[in-house]
Parts: C-alpha cells; sequence; structure tokens
C-alpha cells in the first residue's frame, strides 16, 4: 500500500520497495517520527520535482578506500543502501571504507543501515546531518541538526546497534505533544525567548534542546562539522529539504565501514558478546527496572508489533490510501501487511 | 623538571619529552585530572615494569589503510604521536586510516592527537577506553569506562576540537572534591546501593554515571565495543593498567584519520568556519552568558596560563620534585617553565 503510493507518484516498484521497507521499520521499532507518517512529505516532495525517484545516483571511487556519491536526488534508503553494499564487498580487501554522500533526500531511520553491515561481520558508523532544529547550548536559536549517530558492531545473538538523535526529543514528537494537547517534558526544549518551556506550542516557535547539555550539544555540533566537511553539504540554517516540501536536499551523509577481520586478523571478538550480556546483567538500581543496551527495545517492539501487527496513526494510513488512490478494502485485499 | 623525572626513571630524553608535553597541556587546558598529577603513576608503573619507557612500538600495514600497533608496553603519547604521524602520511594518499593500538599505556588527553592532525588539514577520531568506572542506566556497579570521544575538523583560525569524556564527571575530580570535603553535584554519581549521592567518599565506593541519561549511557558502551572489537582489547571490568601502578595496560585506542581533500576533491571547506563562527554568535538565552564551541574555553585557558605561569597543586609539584631528585631551587635553576 505505502509501495502503491509511491509507485503512483512515478517511482519504480524496486525503489519504492526500498524506501517502504524504511518506513515501515522505523515504525516497526517505535520511531514513528521516521515512520509512514512521513509518507505525504515524501510524496509532495517528488511531485514537487525536489524528489528524483528513480534518479541513478553516481558513485565514484575516490581512493581504493573513499567512496564519493552523487545522490542525484534520489531516495535517501535507496542511494545509502547501494552505497553501503558497496563499501562492504570493498572493505573486506582495504579494512576501512568511507562513504560520503550529497544530494540524497532523507535517510530514514539509520539503525537498519549499520545492523545490515554489522550482521555481515563489519563495524559500521553513521552520520548524517538535518534542518536546524537544536539551540546551542546557552544559545537561543536552532543552529543545528538533531544530527543522530549510529554504530553497529557483530556481536551475537545480534549485532550491537545503536542509534540515537543528539536532540533531546524529535520535532515530531513535539508536534505531536502540540496536536494532542500534551504538556513536554521539563528540559526538552526552550521557547522564542530562550526560555524552557514545556508549552509545546511555544517550543515549535522556539527550538529542542540538546540532550546531556553543553556535551551533548558539542557532539551535535561535531557531527555537522565532520559531515560538512566531507560531503561539502550545507550547515546549520542553510540545511533545507529534510522536512519540507519545496527545496532540494543539501544535507549530507557519512559512513565508515570497517573490516575487524582485516585489523585484527583475526575472525571477530566473541568477548563482545559476553561482555553486552554482563552489562545487561548489572544489578538494577532501586529505582530501575534493570538495564537495557541500545537496540535491545527497539528490536523487542519489532518483534512484537511483527506478530502482533503495526498500529498506525489513523492519519498516517489515511494519508497513504489517499496516495495510493485505494479504499480500505482494495488496500486490505491487495496486501498483507503494512510493508506491502 | 617532569622531563626529568620521567628520565630518572629510565626514559630516553625524546620520548619523556613527549610524555611530559601531554600532561603539562592537560593542566594548561584545565583537565588536571590528565595532568602532573598523573606523574607519580606513570613513574610508579615504570618501577613495576608494567610500563617500559624506551619501548619500540610495533607498526603493522595490514592494509593500505589499516596500521595495527602493538604499542610494546610504552608510553601512550609517545606510541599514539608515532603511529598518527605515519597515518597523516599515508591519509593524504589513500583518503582513510584506521589506526588500531593495543597494548600501549593511557593516552593522557585526546585533544592533542586531533588538534595536531586536523592542523595539518585533516579530520581526525579518537576514542578510547579505560577502566570501568562508569555505571549502566539503570544499572549499579561500574561496568563501563569513561571512554571519551574526541574530534578535530579543520577549520579557521583555529582547529574545531571536541574532547569529552561519556562520564558526568572525572573520578580525579571525585577524588578532589572528597579530599578538599566538597559535595558533588547531583546527578555525578551512584553510591555503593545504587542511590544517587552527593557524597564524595560514597561516590568513590560507587560509579560515576553516564551523562546525559540513557544516550551517554549508550554511546559510553557503543565507543567501548568500537574499541574492543577493532583492538582485541579488554573490556569493561577486565580493563587495567590506567589508574594503578601494578598491572599491565590493556585498554585499546581507535583513531581515524580522513584527508577531506580526497573525498571531496576540493581543498577545503572554508564555510565550516563561517559556520563556526555563526554558532559563536547565536544570541545568548537569559540565563546563559553567550555560546561557547568546543575547543573554545581550552584554548582560552591555555593562553592565559601560558601568560600567567600554570597553578599545579602543591602536592602534584612536590612529588614531581620529589621523583625527579631536586630542590625547588634546582628545579627553578634547571627550567623557565614547568614543561621543561
Amino acid at each position: 500500500m505505502i509501495v502503491a503510493a509511491l509507485v503512483r507518484s512515478g517511482a519504480r516498484a524496486d525503489v519504492a520497495t526500498v524506501q517502504a521497507q524504511w518506513l515501515v521499520e522505523a515504525d516497526l521499532k517505535g520511531q514513528s517520527s521516521h515512520g509512514v507518517a512521513r509518507l505525504p512529505v515524501l510524496v509532495g516532495r517528488v511531485r514537487a520535482g525536489v524528489l528524483t525517484p528513480n534518479a541513478e545516483p553516481v558513485m565514484t571511487w575516490r581512493s581504493d578506500g573513499v567512496l564519493a556519491v552523487d545522490g542525484a536526488r534520489g531516495f535517501g534508503p535507496v542511494v545509502a543502501s547501494r552505497a553501503l553494499a558497496l563499501a562492504v564487498v570493498r572493505a573486506r580487501r582495504v579494512g576501512i571504507v568511507l562513504v560520503a554522500i550529497s544530494n540524497a533526500n532523507h535517510l530514514g531511520i539509520l539503525s537498519p543501515y549499520v545492523e545490515n553491515v554489522a550482521a555481515q561481520g563489519m563495524v559500521a558508523l553513521a552520520f548524517t546531518t538535518s534542518e536546524a532544529l537544536v539551540h546551542p547550548w546557552g544559545g537561543r536559536d536552532a543552529m543545528v541538526g538533531t544530527n543522530p549517530v549510529a554504530m553497529g558492531v557483530p556481536a551475537q545473538p545480534s549485532p550491537f546497534v545503536l542509534d540515537m538523535a543528539t536532540g533531546q526529543v524529535s520535532m515530531g514528537r513535539i508536534i505531536h505533544h502540540d496536536q494532542t494537547g500534551q504538556a513536554l517534558e521539563p528540559g526538552w526544549a526552550i521557547d522564542a525567548h530562550g526560555h524552557p518551556t514545556t508549552d509545546a506550542s511555544a517550543a515549535r516557535e522556539g527550538a529542542i534542546t540538546p540532550f546531556g547539555g553543553p556535551k551533548g550539544f558539542a557532539l551535535g555540533l561535531a557531527f555537522e562539522v565532520l559531515v560538512g566537511s566531507l560531503t561539502q553539504s550545507a550547515l546549520g540554517r542553510d540545511v533545507h529539504g529534510t522536512l519540507d516540501v519545496t527545496e532540494v536536499c543539501n544535507k549530507g551523509d557519512v559512513f565508515v565501514v570497517i573490516d575487524p577481520a582485516v585489523v585484527t586478523g583475526t575472525a571477530g571478538n566473541l568477548d563482545v558478546s559476553r561482555y553486552l550480556e554482563s552489562v545487561r546483567a548489572t544489578p538494577p538500581t532501586p529505582e530501575s527496572g534493570g538495564v537495557r543496551i541500545p537496540g535491545d527495545r527497539a528490536m523487542k517492539d519489532k518483534d512484537r508489533r511483527r506478530r502482533e501487527g503495526l498500529d498506525l496513526s489513523t492519519v498516517s494510513w489515511g494519508a497513504a490510501l489517499e496516495l495510493a488512490g485505494m479504499t480500505t478494502s482494495e488496500a486490505d485485499a491487495a496486501s498483507n501487511g503494512a510493508s506491502s
């Protein structure tokens, strides 16, 4: 159904399938701000001519270990998955590969990229920038993206997967709180005058607070200049096209893929799996329900939702139906699940 | 004087000079937990035979872009500086280089490594592990190092330099609070039962809290398994030799050096410098004194202390004198500054 909506907008079935998978994966993992709710923006961008659905990305090996990618305005997940497939093959020989992507659309959630690479026995780092929504520590205006970082490391029974933004919260969540009349948690955002606020409507006029105070701000800023330096992409308030339906997307994306077998000369580090188990087994503090490591909750959510089905908001589903030009019964007949 | 103390313990003058520079640089930048106060531990480690002062590190190119380094129990700054010098030369040709170091001693502060690389026009990332001092989010025991991350990005008038630990605070600072009878700030640490505490003595029996809640914990843990996977180093509570004077140091260190000129095909990204200026110029919130970006304070502190002189604690200075086998007047005669 999501695929149908993308195909109807002009995408080939193969690229529509990849983009749809990324949206559904986000909803499955509980990151609904990057889920099917984004479909109308993507279709809107195609219609406006700022997203070229069947783009042919230009991949250039600048050296044995450096892949520069011009995304040609294509779907982010399509461009990045193709580039990473090349990078994994190359990393087996050269040990470390850098992928620097410009001119691609929003990547969606980062975890599937690093998870896929880690499942192939390799370490992956991912950085991407976004429109300026986060204020500097001590500053009043949004100057930094919510710049997420992701990391995948091979482990048993499943790879270690980190995927986190450097803002306290996503703008999607603030908007959702505003629409449902909920107060924000203290520390999430400031208003247009720079005062901390729990009023979601005031926060939409202000900026998101970086996570972790000055250190979190420092990290988000570091990722912004790292990606900017390696992709020549726009920075700060000049970044557009990740949320709107009018501007060409000018942010950048950086991946590093490393084959530990080349680096260490051995097949893998089983100690990592044992160590992660010991961290999970740390005795809990009196106030907590136990220790969770990155990726555990997302994986559990995904398993549960796969069994029980996805609970997409009525708005997302209705919009998707409309974009696909289908009625509810046609959609039911056409698919057995949200991802088809 | 610090050099003299290291030479007296058996180090050659050249390696003693590099190690001394790293200690003094930390004090100059206000990171006294990594400063001259560490000299007695270093000398103690040499005397105990767990640090080989004149070690010859073994550097092996596993591929064109992967340098594996066996530090042979040498001083951390000596091993890492030599490896990075090779990496910078190589990165000009291959674009990206990974340096994976095992069997070296404590690196000291990370900022000089990435700052030096960035001053040569390259991007640098640095990760290192340390003894388990930080508790998992929701867990009671120290299971993760204070695992710092550093990043250097070329910019004008000086490189962008991030250097931060993933704990709220260093154990050195907690010990200092304990010795001077000061209370900790709320949120810095937990006691042995897992309760948040502001009692420095109780915190020494407990664990440091990760910065930024679950996200900061996630990052510190990610760096632990990243470094472990790429260096086959010890993990968590098995890490020793960064604070004690009895154990061989078995943590690992990872650097990534990237030449943006290879990646982008252009000489540099001036926009980064302009962007950083605009972030500094963000209008301040009503409560703040303005926006500082990473490295600004350290650089300012360093300039001031270079003019006014270093204010080392009496304990550090006395210990250094004793280790050098000098009196105060001999030390004054031998040097015009703390770094000689």
